[in-house]
């Protein structure tokens, strides 16, 4: 899903990016996504975002707006380089400031506009820095890939790369397709909720996507949550939930194919861009060598299976072990009882790829230590675990902890 | 409490160590404490074992051996190098063989052998190396405190240093003697039940506090439940709970003096080693460079208290931050809104040591990144929240994540 070409935008949409002087850098860091509908109204939106009681400033702004718009979009800003979170009013005033001046260029109302942020949380976002480069970034905006690609750059933080995933399929004889951007390196494991659920989720992910095919807001949530549970909720590079977790859905309508409820091709089509990104943000975790896929089977329950997964993968000395390719499968067994779920550590099975490690809660007899090491030197390996204790499953990517992982975070906003 | 002297060391107790051959450096790694009371029988014994769902070989027959006793033990035989874990009946054999050649050795009945455990998961013990190893243990025998300081040292993985307590205090005009040793340094995130507890808690942490007075085990589980409620339960190094984490305290009654139940003196000196121990274990934390104390209040309860500590210690983009000495608040604020615990964001005050950082949520006013920087270089430092929901606190202690702590962590096992 890496070739770009100007065939795989969503028509209805509009691309740019600028620097508003926000990262230290000097790099691009202020982007902007402009719908643009046959009806001249805003993009269907559909959206959640970050369960962390502590939540950023633009994410309470855009909850605000969706409510106020019945889930309607003319205007994606996006900064890089600060989070605009714990900063009170004044971040407040600061994400009303961008949107007002982003309706008056625009010719929307503020409601219409969506601000994202990500960077270092608790320093005021310099509004005014953002207003300054409006014109700058409507003057740039267009709907080549080029200009899809200036924006997955400039909204990135400490990614190395760019994160972009595209899919076309055909509804009916007609086209319709689907872009996604979105950035995460650090702060990454996210657990989205939608706008109406009352508990709330920090570094950020910020996800992006886009299609041209005619979706209502309500069908698009639909969608957009199923995606979510099995995609961007099921990694974690670092265990740390962002203030700032954000996942857009919009659709211009565009082409012309109008998606009713319970559609599954384009559901899935939805899910198979939200996993493509959700890999890539892994794959550019902070430090990362190694990406691993669980796969966790027999649990009592889904959830459960989710549970198991998660503490795997938040475990520092799981994690450490992966970074020096040690198969030393103890410790995984430590995370699952570690992990709260039902389990009977008897009857725990593991294998590291196709190589059997541990039957019934022991050391495999054919356990090869050599072949087990050689397995764990890959970039990218898959453990799958079975409990015995019912139906649930989960697949969850995470990432080993290295040494670079620290250096990258003992030394961030000094 | 460092200062070790003969008068230290609780009467009706001797200590030896030896090499049994489990350490690859060739270290002592196979220890004795032999309780040798008045009457004759074992010490009065109150224990509490780890809540991960999975438990060492050793923990399943220390809990069963305790029950059989009612609560009594005449010898604590604890390895390091093997921590006896996830090696299904194999293990349960080495453990109960350990035992049974012990009891033969002393003249008990093997229910009256306390075995403990730490080092490597999931590769079978050799109980026969530690079998061979009794006769040169008995001979080493003696109750001074280098008979002690040989069993502090020998029980030690990755820790660099002994960790031991002594305290005396005089009761009714007669002198009674604590003193504890202990080793944890990676896998310390110690979450410790009583026997009966039914839910289930692993590094390993390995505590043992030795006394001379005269404590039912009843009311010595009392002493000892309520003692490490707030001492080795509010701590972490790295969020790990091992499957192996015991904390033991024996009574021989030698002194003469018999502690009722309720008597505050002796519970609070009993508090007070266990605290000088878990504090030891935090600072000995591998790789760590830098010790914090929580000081959490204002929360609702004060196990929500403790649920916002635990949150902040097991961040690694927080511990990250502190390895850097880096003033990142804002990671704090994420940290909190993770917990789950019922928090106002525009209510919570942060404090470095006396430096005020975070006001309402936000920045404070006052705060001076010069002088925050410089606070947080030194080696032990505090940090104090207030929530302003209720009356609830805690003290938690901490540490760094260091590039260190991955490097010892991703070469352990190969």
């Amino acid at each position: 899903m890496s070739d770009v070409s100007g065939f795989l935008i969503p028509a209805g949409f509009r691309f740019a990016a600028t620097r508003a002087g926000l990262k230290a850098s000097g790099r691009p860091d202020f982007a902007l996504i402009v719908a643009e509908t046959l009806t001249g109204e805003g993009a269907s939106a559909a959206a959640l975002f970050t369960a962390n009681r502590v939540t950023a400033a633009p994410l309470q702004v855009d909850k605000e707006h969706l409510k106020a718009t019945g889930g309607r979009v003319r205007v994606v800003a996006i900064n890089a380089g600060n989070a605009n979170c714990a900063a009170g009013q004044a971040g407040l005033d600061a994400a009303y400031a961008t949107c007002a001046a982003a309706a008056v260029e625009f010719g929307c109302r503020p409601e219409e506009v969506f601000p994202s942020s990500t960077g270092i949380i608790g320093v005021p976002l310099p509004a005014d820095k953002l207003i300054a480069a409006l014109p700058a970034v409507k003057a740039g905006l267009g709907a080549e890939s080029d200009h899809f690609q200036e924006v997955a750059r400039a909204i990135l933080t400490t990614d190395l790369v760019e994160k972009t995933a595209f899919l076309r399929m055909e509804i009916g004889g007609k086209e319709v397709r689907i872009a996604a951007l979105g950035k995460g390196s650090g702060m990454i494991h996210p657990r989205l909720l939608p706008v109406e659920t009352p508990a709330a989720l920090h570094a950020t992910m910020l996800v992006y996507i886009l299609t041209d095919a005619e979706v209502e807001p309500a069908v698009l949530q639909e969608i957009l949550n199923e995606a979510v549970e099995v995609t961007f909720n099921r990694i974690s590079v670092d265990g740390d939930t962002s203030t700032n977790d954000t996942v857009l859905l919009l659709a211009s309508g565009t082409s012309g194919v109008k998606i009713p409820a319970g559609y599954v091709p384009f559901s899935e089509a939805v899910k198979s861009v939200a996993r493509s990104l959700a890999k890539q943000i892994v794959a550019d975790g902070e430090g990362v060598r190694h990406v691993v896929e669980l796969r966790v089977n027999g649990a009592a329950t889904d959830a459960e299976a989710v549970t198991v997964a998660k503490a795997i993968a938040h475990s520092p000395l799981v994690k450490t072990a992966w970074a020096g390719s040690d198969p030393n499968w103890g410790r995984l067994m430590a995370a699952i009882g570690n992990s709260g779920a039902q389990i009977d550590p008897e009857r725990v099975d593991i294998w590291f790829g196709e190589l059997r490690i541990c039957r019934d809660g022991g050391r495999a007899a054919e356990m090869d230590v050599a072949a087990a090491h050689a397995y764990l030197k890959q970039p990218e390996f898959s453990i799958t675990l079975e409990l015995h204790q019912g139906d649930g499953s989960c697949v969850f990517w995470t990432t080993d902890l290295t040494a670079e992982y620290v250096r990258i975070n003992a030394d961030y906003s000094t």
